[in-house]
């Protein structure tokens, strides 16, 4: 990356025309915005709002739709350029860390069994049995307990934990501070005023997932808390035990499920969502902002508001709560009229 | 646990009946839900509306009621399944972690008081002049400030952390990367802007308290933010500075309190609650879930909504908010009703 | 501060007069609310509410406005007692932590920049090429990784993650668990389903500012997410990716802002409130608790609700919901009459 790709290789790279006149010899060493790029840099154009920014930007070449090719000096022509877009990035990001190898300052219990390119950074615990497949790197901080397995290609950032049991499919990432497998929220009145239900289950986590930071998911009361393939939770979400989240599933910062809530695939949670427990949530569900769910829902419902209804209800009713003291008063006014008429109607049957 | 319990035994340590026909000499060597128990396994029916897995149940034996042990094979007879099965579970959970001893990775500062069977895994510090009495432990990479007090039998799970100071009571849990001390958000407005007014208290935790992973509990400005005997705070939970939680408080997941509010006995927030500051709630008090509470609350309230309201008023209401678009429109024909009587009766008086 | 100090040097320090009949050699070790303080400890009377604790206070001395100092023994006159006692406690605090040097327990990167008089606790990672400047102290168990710079004065409380790149100003303080620079919620449909956008910027963090325990800020996707200088994050926030926050903003526990949203200077987030993404937030907006913020917000705008509305809307109109039944009977109780009416104007027709 240090030499940078000309745009003829980026072109080729990314299955993208170049635009006339431009320089295809031209060498890119970064990406940026419109408005921060500089002459080195590369940038697009996905948002037709930003497109003024086209006659000011310093980038040194663009990605840009066909019908805008001719604004800038060097373009790359793309049917999507924020697709295209997200590809480059992929081809100028630096992954995490440049640490390899396994730190003799980790403690990796003598039980546990590592795959020969597996990285292990300092002060990592890795307790008993614990398996962990080929790829996969652990970073400083993390605690990963016994009995858990870990899949090829992980990612596990700092001061993420793992306690007993869990599972990590293919690929999987997990942010900083992470916390998976920690006890459920159970507790039974008893004689000594509130017992704990030891929780024996685990989590489970498919692959290609991605848990957000300081996100935290309770291991299950019995049997297994599960976030399906390729689902993605953004931090500090909350997952309570015994719950299970299909595949493709959303679920954006500070979101919450309370206990054996049941998600189907591609279902989404808005920021600060929260779910009630032993509810069903259909395929593609989608729970808007701060909605609060307290029921089942059906595929492809959208809902807002709290508790929860249908998005477009939500939507028509939200408008009117800043109205409630119009409508206060007209109720009013159209009880005095009432009264007024009723009053002189009865005068009216005097005569 | 590795060999298990026959259900004669189970029944023995329990107190509970072996149902006619049932094997007694049948060896258990696990638990599960009725729906993914195999034949070595226990399972239990609380709920009646699981009783229909009982016929297709591949359990060993299942905890019942007295009326429905003829369903099944083997049954254990129990007045309160649900609260049976949560005592067999302490027989078959295994504490988390196998590790004994203070190790030599781990920083223990030659001032700090650890009595001989507290355990302290690698990569833990402990500061000056803190004390942690029989049987605690210390889970990796947990920081212990100076002048802190562990009691007998604390479990303190991986990256926790607690600032100078701070007080556990025994039998007390802390779930990972919790954290208790940090400073509390004080702040005034000053020559510089926004000063820092120093959090010189302190955090106090009862006896046989549970504080969710990465739940957040700040020091007092002065004196100490108090969690009172078997409280239980579940995950990402924000106690401000100086709050005070009485005895048996249930706090669910993501539920915040500003500071110096303070709750009595048996409290319970329900998820995403959040309080405002300088607040008083009384014993028993409810919270609902998502909601904002800014009044002071009597002995047994039940509150919900946001703003909180008596939580009888807030169904009521809360069914009403998506009819807000019908409720207006009628308002709006009333009102052209009206204007029409009214005009009739004007032409009326013409006659 | 072991030897206290006198009221005569305290009145000197903070340029208070001395009330009469005061003992000016009087020595103070401490400081504490007047509930709580002892005859060795300084208290104060800010809030007339607490007035009648001065008859009762045990307190060896009292900052109190003028006109109260003849009710206590030893006194202290302040025109605002709050602002003096807040420089009280910057006198008797004691800074977090008593470790000095870099240990050899931390993992220093040979090609790291530490000016001498940094403190690096046992179990600290840092990265290569990261700078860190006089004075500043790291606290076990954070990870600094890669390309960070961080201004002199700072400090990082136990367990904090600042990924690679993460830029910190003077003095600014990161409370235990925080995570500055994990990935943001940045994710394309592709053909594998659900494709990750690299998210390749960084987290920029102005001078004086202080970020809450376990809080979490997002990379940018592109360029920087951004905190201006002085300003204070409280526990448990979510910043997503590419937020650039302003100066002296003050934004409470478990707020919430979505990427790409922009703050103007001295804007205060309420508890749990949250901001969709692509917002622009005036200067000294307020956003109250548990506020869902949909639109942009000019200067000094006060808004509350969720979705937000102005201030005043929000408490008058959200008095209104607990009496939405009786207004929909009202409305019942409108047609019915308007039935009756039209009816009985029907009958005077005939007539």
């Amino acid at each position: 990356m240090q030499q940078g790709y000309t745009l003829a290789e980026l072109a080729a790279e990314l299955g993208l025309e170049l635009a006339e006149e431009t320089d295809s010899s031209k060498r890119i060493y970064g990406v940026n915005t419109l408005e921060d790029a500089g002459p080195d840099e590369l940038s697009f154009l996905a948002n037709p709002k930003y497109a003024p920014q086209l006659d000011t930007t310093k980038a040194g070449a663009v990605i840009v739709e066909a019908k805008q090719a001719g604004r800038v000096k060097n373009a790359l022509i793309a049917e999507n350029p924020y697709l295209a877009f997200a590809k480059v990035l992929v081809l100028f990001s630096k992954p995490q860390g440049e640490f390899s190898g396994q730190s003799p300052l980790a403690y990796i219990h003598p039980d546990a069994e590592l795959e020969a390119d597996v990285t292990v950074y300092p002060f990592v615990f890795i307790g008993p049995r614990t398996v962990i497949k080929s790829g996969s790197c652990i970073f400083p901080g993390c605690y990963i307990g016994e009995d858990c397995r870990i899949e090829s290609n992980c990612r596990i950032y700092p001061n993420a934990v793992l306690m007993s049991g869990t599972k990590l499919g293919k690929g999987t990432i997990i942010q900083p501070g992470a916390v998976l497998g920690s006890d459920g929220f159970g507790f039974v009145p008893g004689e000594a005023g509130i017992e704990k239900i030891p929780q024996i289950g685990s989590v489970t986590i498919g692959d290609n997932v991605e848990i957000g930071s300081n996100t935290t998911i309770d291991r299950a009361a019995l049997g297994e808390t599960i976030i399906g393939h390729s689902s993605k939770l953004d931090n500090l979400v909350q997952i309570g035990h015994n719950v299970h989240i299909g595949r493709f599933c959303l679920l954006a910062g500070q979101s919450g499920i309370s206990g054996s809530t049941r998600l189907g695939d591609k279902v989404i949670l808005a920021g600060q969502a929260g779910l009630s427990g032993h509810l069903k949530v259909g395929n593609r569900a989608v729970i808007g902002p701060q909605s609060g769910l307290t029921r089942n829902v059906k595929d492809g419902e959208v809902l807002g508001g709290s508790p929860s209804m249908p998005k477009n209800e939500f939507l028509r009713s939200s408008v009117l709560i800043p109205r409630l003291p119009e409508l206060y008063s007209r109720i009013r006014k159209l009880e005095k009229a009432l009264e007024a008429l009723t009053v002189g109607k009865g005068n009216d049957s005097f005569s």
